[in-house]
């Protein structure tokens, strides 16, 4: 529910009527006398009395989407923050929203206070999108600012955030990268003009990023950032999140702390950069607010895609071919180096840079490198082979990283 | 016009008609058959066969606003780039186009490619805005970050600039700081939900910036950049251009070249940046693309305000208070520097930093200093003095220090 002191943004356009939440008596900072009450949501959706649904319940299943099912179903318009119901039901909510002749408004959903749905649905129609990058996690990116800070380890930034209430108590969602995931799915079908397939983004989280990952990564001009993308390739949709390096005069690369930022690449406006909030009741409250306004403003829009041209079918599956860092442990032995040398050659990974540091404790000997441009499928066959060398005595951990920006 | 490969982006939503220019035959990329030509495009304005007008032909009078106010007599929508038109006639066009019914589309008129008009009116919708800060001038960042990498003087930058066709042949409305000045009005108009005020902004170029100047900013941690601002300051509205330096931390330190950027601080968003091509055709033409595909989606805008509350009046004159930078060049003689501090001393100015360089040629000793926060007025007031005063070979320029992101 907004705050009570947005409420002139409505006057005259929108008046909040009913109400529902888990449990009533858990919102203390809101009055609630004069709203009509709901225990049940998929009720208050049904409700003759209102005209939008405003879902901030949360979840891809469960009441939130039968909520959302019911209002449609009552031609009631739809605002939501829910990135999990869009990104794995986007689809099919789309298509009875375009059968009942109803709108759903997710402005929230994806990097909170940035208005990039609506950038990308209407601000720049009449372009062609080639590819999306984000960080679109705060709270990783809030762990990985902090981890650089301070050189501290990831559990104990991690424990630190869920203290503080940045992190959940069960941060998988967050750190485990699927959030982000969510939100490049609903980012590739407004870019794409698709309908969202979180089936088909490729995860990876930020838990096995180390201090020593970082510092190296610093050593070598980059920063390392959870980064959302989707591209196409060959007309092939690659949806990808995972902790990618980003040189410091990437665009991404700059951005700390809480923050999220979305840039788009396209062929007319060339690259667009859009940087803020990404979550934080107020500026989620004032995405939604926008949401409510544009139903009031009336005017044809589409939940995705089916604007410009057909939807284009995303089958197959994307090899991307770049350069990768990679870092192993080894064993403080002779000829270690040469195994993982060797190892990488028979796969055809060719070495750009390698470091080993002296050893400093009984973790074995870190050693890092990276590569020539080449195929993920390569990469990650080699990484394989290597975790299974009696020389490794630290499994790989393998990154992406990202172009310069020209 | 558009180029014809983007005509699939129109399919079955819009189609050009009918086409003017001043000169017919100075269109060699474009094959005009099958469009009607007309010589005058106010005739073409009010031509039957038409449903929106595009007009690019610039200039805040003559025949572009004849144009406009014929296409909007007649109930015809009208998309446009002219930044010089709304920023000094907007007001009453925004009344004509209400009157009638119709829209005013102008989303290439502000930072080329990035859609900051429709997210300042759409996307924003529901946020309460402290200030809009901009780079909104190509011409002059690109000169700026070329004086900055060469070490050049402004005047040679420019003769580059203008033989690249970077710059135009009469580069004041550049480098004067008048473009932007239409830019700043414009975005104050829909920040601020006011009716453009062009003759309210307080406009400085960047003609008088010396290498020097850039050379010392740098030194203090700052990247001089030209910015269009626009701010409420209890209820009076305060729109300015001009050089100012920028903490390299603040988000339009790191813009360079002749790219854009906008950043807006809002109640409930707090910071969001935009950042993209400035100007150029293809990002240009997208811009107005999307415009024309909004009017072919239909609903109900507003052309600069009246959206959410009543636009304010923006009476009275801000004197802005903050840190400033002030360069002067005295004669190379005992007591200078005496004489430059026992003025600034009189006018109530307190100086935070002074830095004397030994003297390279005989044009005098520069002596750079920032203030601590002083009125704008008081600051201007004590250069004036200091410009009369013998010991000063080379009047003061002053710049403002934008403060640190927070």
């Amino acid at each position: 529910m907004l705050a009570a002191d947005r409420a002139h943004a409505f006057a005259g356009r929108a008046k909040v009527v009913a109400v529902s939440a888990r449990n009533r008596k858990r919102q203390p900072a809101l009055d609630l006398t004069g709203y009509a009450w709901y225990d049940d949501p998929v009720e208050l959706a049904g409700s003759e009395d209102i005209d939008v649904l405003v879902e901030l319940i949360g979840g891809a299943d469960g009441p939130a989407k039968r909520a959302v099912e019911v209002a449609i179903a009552k031609g009631k318009p739809v605002v939501t923050a829910n990135k999990a119901l869009l990104a794995e039901h986007g689809g099919a909510l789309a298509a009875l929203a375009d059968k009942h002749g109803v709108h759903i408004g997710y402005e929230a959903a994806v990097a909170g206070g940035i208005p990039i749905i609506k950038a990308l649905r209407e601000g720049m129609r009449g372009d062609e999108i080639y590819a999306v990058h984000g960080i679109l996690n705060g709270t990783c990116n809030y762990i990985l600012t902090e981890m650089e800070r301070t050189g501290r380890a990831f559990a104990d930034v991690l424990a630190d955030a869920q203290r503080l209430g940045y992190a959940e108590a069960d941060p998988t969602f967050d750190v485990g990268g699927i959030d982000a995931g969510h939100k490049v799915a609903l980012l590739a079908a407004l870019a794409f003009r698709v309908a969202p397939t979180f089936d088909a983004v490729v995860i990876e989280g930020i838990d096995r990023i180390e201090p020593l990952d970082i510092q190296y990564a610093a050593e070598l001009g980059y920063r390392i950032k959870l980064v959302g993308s989707a591209r196409m390739e060959n007309g092939v949709l690659d949806q990808r999140v995972r902790p990618s390096l980003c040189p410091l005069a990437h665009p991404l690369a700059g951005v700390g702390g809480p923050i999220n930022a979305v840039v788009v690449d396209g062929r007319n406006r060339g690259r667009l950069t859009f940087i803020g909030a990404g979550a934080g009741g107020a500026a989620t409250a004032a995405s939604v607010a926008s949401d409510i306004l544009d139903l009031a403003a009336g005017g044809k829009r589409h939940v995705f895609a089916g604007d410009l041209v057909a939807a284009r079918a995303a089958k197959g599956r994307v090899d991307p071919v770049g350069a990768f860092y990679l870092r192993v442990r080894l064993k403080d032995r002779t000829g270690a180096i040469a195994a993982l040398a060797a190892t990488l050659a028979r796969h055809g990974v060719s070495i750009d840079s390698l470091v080993q540091k002296p050893v400093l404790d009984a973790s074995g000997a870190p050693v890092v490198l990276t590569t020539h441009p080449v195929a993920d499928s390569v990469i990650h066959a080699a990484a394989q082979d290597l975790a299974g060398n009696d020389m490794v005595v630290d499994g790989p951990c393998v990154m992406w990283i990202e172009d310069d920006p020209d």
